[in-house]
């Protein structure tokens, strides 16, 4: 499809024919609108036969093909062996299942092309009044300044590194982590996402710098633990730096104490990071607002838009209280990124925010969404998925051979299946088997995790899409398959 | 448009009414092909007015709006005020123009919504086969592995921290940089981009540890210079750990010579990381690929598909040499993410190969391109950039009053107008204003830059919308607008 121009042989990536690609694009939109209007009938997530799996392998395509064939394996071979995280019955991690307007964002944004790096473009404020609007849905003050990234590993990256430099007491663009005075320390619940352990590990400051902290029996940071280990700490010459309080933990969606984390902070003077991938949105939400009530006195707070916020893959933000401390973490001068006061170059390097340079528009897709929904749809859609959680628990709670494994706080339910006279190992077998088979029948997609040495299922309710009666079959289906597995084979 | 359920009283964010999307769908479809169009006769760019970006303030919006009327804000005043980099005559710092067939994919893959942290998906074999692709296209050996991440500069902190972690002689997943027995010492030239002082400091080694090593008067790193460097270091208690070669810098597209580079890296030991953002990509044309011989032999390689290969922002690729080192650098475990035998979670882990746990299908994107026109188009697209990189150079060359500023490598010329009788700082006033009112009429999109202490335009040409008339206008108008400067007002 490739344009050879006749009139000077340079080519272009244009289409030869605009009629025919508008056709196809047609095509793709309603083939898009077919598969969601019909997700709930087909499977959630099926494995992919071998042979299509080896489709996938060889050179790379040294001529070209048709679009439409293209096309025609995107929905032959990819849409069939999706995550599934769309369907309403996913519920495997704790991921958003995004939306039509989302999609539909990601395609404008691509039309438009602009490079969120800097620059005076629409883009750009687009850019700027998304963070801004995350800033006052997070409660945080007027000045505080946000960078949106692509996802919620990279948001904790950027609050984290703004912590490390303005508690190092040296100058880290120029020195490095061997010249702190005393070695820096930063806390988190047992319970903290992996994503911060690749975090300590990025900024050189090595795992040793996270002294993990025991929960309590609802997975909350215990805080006379915390208390002790800062004045271990102290006591042995180390520098007490930081501490992550996690609201809304991966394994349970526990919400650590934030307002007493934060009052221990202030008195202590360190940096509160807050990761709030998993619970930060539901500071919108009425009915779930108290849950992460004191998020706002963080010094930085890591967000995850394609979690709660249902934006397509993917999106996450960082929110840093103080604009000065944020820009002075990233910003480098180069010679050939010289600010002018006129023309495109005319407006602040957005990349002075962040480890990046060049970013999508990715905050046109929260943008859109926020405006077609607003934000009281999504604290009501938030809302619901708690609910849906309690239901889900009530019926656990009601099924004798169904045993809750811990409390449900927001939006994630942690049970298993417990027959009788099976031990811990024979326990884990029976329930990876009924996660397995849930999921290789396309039922439902829920996953696993490790409580204390107990193995457990985990439904992780991030979709706007489940509705009530899902959990139902999800709770019957779990005991059939259950009962089945105890039949002698 | 959210609708209530009236059965459940259950909020989705799927649309009431299916037929109403698809029609708007197919609008923003036929807009994008008409602005595709359309795009030679508009300007490249131009200047949001004051009204329309206070437009940008206020609060988050409570209540929902129709989404065809926040699609009217998109084409009423984001895309008049876009960058512009997808018009033919944008030639600002060094980015891609797009393509429409790389815009559907981001929405196909907005539909598909696969995270792709790992699983056993079609995207996962997309995702995996755009790498193996890629490393094929940059002459890696077998086995070699790759990630794609946003953009170059995070191409390149995935290729710097692997460089780090294998040169640190202790394990920086536990230990802090401070444990390392010498400080690492990192050599990249003085023509390296910015990103690589940001990955310094995020990676907690500071600019110190980044030695700026001297360029020639092709501003190629001076290979002297680097060997007296290492030299002085060694002999100082140091550690050097790795040489950053720039094939394609920023300024000029100069490249360093990486095949000396690699001969020294070998005898001394050390790790060579290739910042091929700019120019790696010319590895499949066929009459510039001389120009980058010796990069398949880095350790690690960081490529940006934003730019060459005209991808939609964002997309960029880190390759790294040894899958073994690649795959320690980054990979955590964590009790949540248990990997299966079967079902979804029976596969790799792919945020194990960097700082990232969910990405979103950006691969799609460059598979649905590569398929399409195949590598052989790109390559040709590629020459045809240096190709016009040359006429505009020569034209520069004809013109007394102008003066070509560095020798042209591959697709970016430094030039000014230097009519007599201006200093310095009059020549860098007088290029500036220049540069201002070709972006400020909407003419065309350039940028500039300092080399040595002297001022000068700068043409990165990586957009395959260019013709070569583009450049004799953007010449034939630097004079115009250069002699209007110079008539008493
Ligand atoms: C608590 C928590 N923090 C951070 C992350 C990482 O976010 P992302 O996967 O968007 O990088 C997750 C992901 O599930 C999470 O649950
Ligand atoms: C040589 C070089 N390296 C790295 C980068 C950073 O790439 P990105 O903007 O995609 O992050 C650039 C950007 O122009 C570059 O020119």
């Amino acid at each position: 499809m490739a344009r050879i121009r006749e009139d000077a042989s340079e080519i272009s990536l244009d289409p030869d024919n605009w009629d025919e690609m508008r056709r196809l694009a047609h095509g793709m939109v309603d083939d898009a609108i077919a598969r969601l209007q019909g997700l709930r009938d087909g499977p959630v997530w099926q494995p992919m036969p071998a042979a299509t799996r080896q489709g996938f392998e060889g050179p790379p395509p040294a001529k070209g093909t048709p679009l439409d064939a293209v096309y025609a394996d995107v929905t032959g071979t990819l849409y069939p062996y999706a995550m599934g995280n769309i369907h309403p019955r996913f519920w495997g991690w704790y991921m958003g299942a995004g939306c039509l307007t989302g999609a539909l964002a990601d395609f404008l944004a691509g039309v438009d092309g602009t490079n969120l790096g800097g620059g005076d473009t629409g883009a750009a404020q687009v850019d700027l009044q998304v963070t801004d609007w995350l800033r006052q849905m997070m409660g945080f003050p007027e000045g505080a300044s946000g960078i949106l990234v692509n996802a919620g590993s990279m948001a904790n990256i950027v609050g984290l590194t703004a912590a490390r430099n303005a508690m190092a007491g040296v100058d880290l663009h120029q020195q490095s982590v061997a010249d702190i005075a005393a070695p820096l320390r930063f806390y988190a619940s047992d319970q903290v996402h992996n994503c911060h352990m690749k975090a300590m590990n990025l900024l050189g400051l090595g795992a040793k710098a996270l002294v993990r902290v025991p929960t309590d029996d609802a997975f909350q940071m215990d805080m006379d633990a915390l208390r002790k280990a800062i004045q271990a700490d102290r006591e042995a010459g180390l520098r007490p730096a930081c501490v992550i309080a996690t609201a809304g933990t991966t394994n349970t969606s526990s919400i650590d104490p934030v307002p007493e984390i934060a009052d221990l902070c202030g008195e202590e003077g360190l940096w509160l990071h807050v990761d709030g991938c998993i619970g930060a949105m539901f500071a919108i939400a009425p009915e779930s607002r108290h849950l992460v009530a004191g998020i706002d006195r963080a010094d930085s707070l890591a967000l995850d838009l394609h979690k709660g916020l249902q934006a397509p893959f993917d999106v996450g933000c960082a929110l840093v209280r103080d604009r000065r401390i944020h820009r002075a973490t990233f910003a480098e001068d180069a010679e050939y990124l010289q600010v002018a006061t006129r023309g495109l170059a005319a407006a602040e390097f957005l990349h002075d925010y962040g480890p990046e340079t060049s970013r999508g528009f990715r905050a046109l897709k929260v943008w859109m969404m926020l405006r077609q929904f607003g934000v009281e749809t999504f604290g009501r859609m938030l809302d619901q998925t708690v609910a849906q959680a309690r239901h889900l628990t009530s019926l656990v709670e009601k099924e004798p051979q169904l045993a809750l494994m811990a409390p449900t706080v927001a939006a994630v339910v942690c049970f298993r299946h417990e027959p009788d006279g099976l031990d811990e190992a024979g326990l884990r077998a029976h329930n990876t088997e009924i996660m397995l088979r849930l999921q290789e029948t396309g039922i439902a997609v829920i996953s696993d995790t490790t409580l204390r040495g107990r193995h457990c299922l985990r439904v992780a309710i991030c979709n706007h899409r489940t509705r009530s009666e899902d959990l139902d079959l999800l709770v019957a289906e779990v005991l059939r398959i259950g009962a089945d597995l105890l039949q002698p084979a």
